[in-house]
């Protein structure tokens, strides 16, 4: 079978997409009968249509020298035959815009929709939920939580017969960077954080992961979805890390413990701040790494762990989403 | 819809599955539209059979007072009217029986297999999974490997983009207890060996976990199943935990790291044998516990951790896949 998409945001998630779609291409169409066509990509400034299927290469290695043409992409989603909209855009959590306009746009338009943007869900999770039920549309979000960790397609396919209890996560990679090595050099937030920019782990203005607001958004889209819940990102009880001292740090690591930044999700309580994690835990887990961890009266926990971000981890959730599509579309 | 099942072995996983199946009857029909009846139950000592449905609190509580007939097992797989075989009987890694006989006869007389048994797997993988699809049965053993870790499902509908390079992990809870306890607390193995039997962690003869025959076993399961490898218990170098001392282990604590016996699946690669683990790092997970790490072109490393063993637990996987063989079955 073949999907037709339009691909908006064309930052680091959108071209990892491409970039990896165009190397699993001969793999897709042998393990999963699948073909793609790119008909129209939506960047900041311009779009680019080509109802025939765009070259992926070319977009790729020769950008500036295409002929991005200005249109407004609300008409662009809505008015070209496509299969699915894939969604890169930026994050707002506070109005899901410009993508929770994009995925809606999509939806009534008849498209499936595939997103990494956690801000639309964040902000309007059941909305969107039920405007892609009501049109028998699928709505595939994987890559918004925990990067390539595969926490939703796990769930619908594992752990049937339990009944989820909670859920515990590291969620944002940048803070457990710095609180790894904060515990294990015992360095102050400031130097690290510095260091963090310089490697790009951490982005000039970091008020979104030291606050805690990245990881709060996240945690809601998995509260709705895995514990049915109603939540909003304005639910969300935020501590962030701005007060964690080297020594405070170094207390902890002399008591066999870690101070990780945990986000909670269960009966009565959405929160994300630092906490103390015994040494050897399944979440003491260093580095950029995310961890999810769910609690069920069967299997007792099940915690996975993955890069939390990444063009080719995040290329990966889409990806597989992609085929969840596909099956979906088939049957 | 309703399947009827037979159960063979009745030791502590047998029955931690039909007080499961007892405890979860009503979710199963609510949430699965699946409605079990218990045809059959075979032990070491006798068979019962009711081909209108057994009761199971009666059969968990009244054990002994109840009538155990003389039969032939192979004659009640085969000649019972059933949709699935639950196989837990007792593992053996060098003949699979009496496992494997339970399970081609059942696939033989058209039913489909459920399996928390390592045994037969790790002996003739392909031969039964070709003996199933042959018939368009299911043969399903997410129960053998990791206890209540959902691998298997997991990637029935997780990464599918990706490509798995190579899987490590730790498959033995009873030697990753006893290498956590020698590592924080400086103890010999002997000692710990010797608590790990009292509290029942330990069997009193350890050679199964001590010499890593049991993670071997799991390890060719791993290795067919998810790489697509052609291999026996025979073909894994094994190096158990026999010699690990106290003085090791405190060594690697000191510079930092942990000694774990990891399983290791790779090109031309199949082998348990004590490692050192870096602290922090997502397989440094310390009592019974499991883990298993999928390093991928993608998503790079994904890792499981969940408890190893355990009658609720193991439910949890074989819950899992028998509302996965009354999918298949409807489809």
């Amino acid at each position: 079978m073949s999907l037709r998409l339009i691909l908006v945001g064309f930052g680091n998630v959108g071209r990892g997409f491409l970039r990896v779609l165009n190397e699993k291409r001969e793999t897709l169409e042998r393990k999963h009968d699948l073909e793609i066509s790119l008909v129209a990509v939506i960047r900041r400034r311009g779009v680019l249509v080509d109802e025939n299927g765009l070259r992926i290469s070319e977009l790729l290695e020769r950008e500036s020298e295409l002929r991005w043409i200005d249109e407004n992409p609300l008409d662009v989603i809505r008015e070209i035959d496509a299969d699915v909209l894939v969604e890169c855009s930026p994050t707002n959590v506070e109005t899901g815009e410009p993508g929770l306009s994009y995925i809606y746009t999509a939806l009534e338009s008849g498209k499936h929709v595939i997103t990494s943007n956690k801000g639309p869900l964040a902000v309007d999770f059941w909305g969107l939920k039920k405007a892609a039920a009501r049109r028998g549309l699928e709505l595939r979000f994987e890559a918004t939580v925990g990067g390539a960790i595969p926490i939703f397609s796990t769930l619908r396919s594992s752990l049937r017969g339990d009944e989820i209890i909670s859920i515990r996560g590291i969620l944002n990679g940048t803070t457990n960077y710095i609180l790894s090595r904060m515990c294990k050099e015992g360095l102050s937030l400031e130097l690290v954080l510095r260091e963090a920019q310089e490697l790009g782990i951490a982005e000039s203005d970091p008020t979104y992961d030291i606050e805690a607001i990245d990881p709060a958004a996240k945690l809601v889209i998995l509260a709705n979805e895995i514990l049915g819940m109603d939540a909003r990102f304005q639910d969300v009880k935020r501590i962030g890390i701005s007060r964690i001292t080297a020594e405070a740090a170094r207390m902890a690591m002399k008591h066999g413990y870690k101070i990780k930044l945990i986000a909670i999700a269960e009966e009565e309580r959405l929160e994300v701040s630092p906490r103390l994690i015994p040494q050897g835990h399944p979440m003491d887990v260093d580095g950029t790494l995310n961890v999810i961890s769910l609690k069920t009266d069967l299997a007792r926990e099940i915690t996975l762990v993955g890069p939390g971000a990444g063009p080719r981890e995040t290329a990966s959730a889409l990806i597989n989403d992609l085929i969840d599509v596909s099956l979906a579309v088939r049957s």
